[in-house]
């Protein structure tokens, strides 16, 4: 198993900084709300599950000095935090999920005594934190029924222990499928410009003992030609309610690449993923980030300084070009706004 | 105008470092065919136009001290040479067919003195660098005609001056479209692993003050996804007689990703990039090279150093997704084994 990625200690969020893996592996122990932020920020701390978990615990570290006199006081402290936590990346659902759970708890709360109201905030964040690792053991049972031995399998970012508290999503059914003793051997996109494919998906593999090549994000559909890939497994930040689904850049290229090349495409996440309030991809807000993680790598320019440059950190796959959707709650298939229909969070 | 690429000076070869662009602009003069091959393998002289023309000279630098005694044993030394020079890369065929001239108008005067095939041989290797920089401009005038007023326009890897004696074939399009007044803007993809979109394509373009932005390889379906792109534009470093084409890795990803969003597909290559003797893109050898090319950016590791890597420099785009071929001799389309059917070198 890798290791833990976030978890709570001492009364602080300790968590692996992720942008220095594999050469490093760091922990950090975080007392402070805006040091977390900028960890989730600045990726350090990243992946749907995990910023979920990061969040919820970021309500724990933004109110345990409260100076609040009134419950009234309290509450309000609470949706500051709730809504600062929020701004640090807009489009992996699971973070604005989690703390509306650390809001709601407070709210139902909010007759009892502050140091009450913490303990009961600080378990539910632990509750989230639980829930997830579950989550991870499950989808994982589900999502291995799909490999097979003398499978090829291309998986895309980061979607590993890294992601979330425990297995990972898609990467646990491949840590699943390993333990059950099949035989198969993965691709890993390595995903710029962050490269968690290649920094961080290739290391837990590795880890794991899976047979694991890496390759640049261009050169899948070429292995896709020589019909060298048999199934995609991907995680994602968010899906909506008829299985659009955002994830990492790259992803949605990828799936229409496997459709070309009749390749199945997997998407691997945990309920906490969907936005059931949302019809489709196209109301899903897209984080554009800072040119420079393109025009850099490492610190060191690869372009003209002044170049202008067009990052967005992730894409929207039509429910069309998903073969199915894995989850904790079993697998859905299209058509997605029936299998779906009934889903409750 | 970029600068020259690749030109005769004083009796060596000069070329600019393309290893160090876009930081530093560095011309290297070279007399000796040992580093020029490995400039050629090391990609300091890259594009597929422009190793040709390399190769020529090559021989040209290979065979001027000779020792030979006799005819027979200069045109030993001729072919050793041109055998040579041929190691240095597989794919890319205006190298093969730039050699063999050079052989072949050894073999043709033979008869003459030593010092006479020396003189005609410079003199074959000029003309090869002089009808690359003929075709760029008639190529650039053909294809600026599929250029309009407000397009976005996408290219990949560099298929600009620095590859090739002039101006360039997919980018020759763009700064002939430019001169010609016409407004359009272009997006860049990076090109992992070796970047030569992001360190040469943008510089490029942007010394032409064309408006461009650069990507990710990954970004591009995502344009294509919301009608951002309007055409695609890339080179070619060998196509055979059916209009399968060999290009840098990621273009075949592109031909796809373009077919699935309707956008019309171009390839722009002279004749000397043919390869009329084979039938299909499928006798097209791919070079594999090294691993750390992908494991390391700027000689830096971005991935476990054990990681098992798959680098294809190039891949193949089947001519059903090409919308038209643009070579100095016109504009060729589908069915390409009729279009093309008469053409010859």
């Amino acid at each position: 198993m890798p290791v833990a990625t976030i978890s709570w200690k001492n009364g602080k969020v300790r968590y692996i900084d992720q942008t220095l893996l594999p050469h490093k592996v760091k922990f950090v122990d975080c007392g402070d709300v805006k040091k977390l932020w900028s960890a989730i920020k600045r990726l350090e701390v990243r992946g749907a599950p995990a910023i979920g978990i990061a969040g919820a615990l970021g309500v724990v570290l933004g109110t345990k000095d409260s100076k609040a006199k009134n419950s009234g006081q309290f509450l309000a402290e609470v949706k500051r935090t709730v809504k600062y936590l929020a701004s640090a990346r807009p489009t992996a659902v699971n973070l604005f999920w989690a703390l509306e759970r650390m809001e709601c708890v407070a709210k139902t709360h909010n007759k009892l005594s502050f140091d009450k109201i913490k303990d009961i905030l600080l378990a539910e964040a632990l509750k989230i934190l639980d829930e997830d690792k579950k989550a991870c053991r499950r989808m994982a049972g589900y999502g291995a029924a799909l490999v097979k031995n003398g499978d090829v399998i291309l998986t895309h970012c980061n979607a590993g222990g890294l992601a979330t508290a425990d297995y990972g999503t898609a990467l646990g059914v491949l840590f699943e499928a390993k333990r059950q003793g099949k035989r198969f051997s993965v691709y890993a996109d390595e995903t710029r410009p962050l490269l968690q494919g290649a920094r961080l998906t290739t290391w837990e593999l590795m880890h794991e003992k899976i047979d694991t090549t890496l390759i640049c994000d261009n050169m899948a559909a070429s292995l896709m030609a020589k019909g060298k890939i048999d199934k995609i497994f991907v995680g994602a930040d968010r899906i909506a309610r008829n299985g659009d689904a955002a994830n990492k850049i790259g992803t949605y290229s990828l799936a229409v690449l496997a459709k070309h090349h009749n390749v199945p495409f997997y998407v691997v996440a945990p309920v906490s993923t969907f936005d059931l309030k949302i019809k489709s991809g196209k109301e899903i807000p897209i984080e554009e980030r800072d040119g420079d993680e393109v025009r850099c790598i490492l610190g060191k320019p690869i372009a003209p300084k002044n170049v202008k440059v067009y990052n967005p950190a992730f894409d929207v796959t039509p429910n069309e070009l998903i073969a199915a959707i894995v989850t904790e709650r079993g697998i859905f298939r299209k058509p997605y706004t029936k299998s779906l229909g009934k889903l409750k969070k």
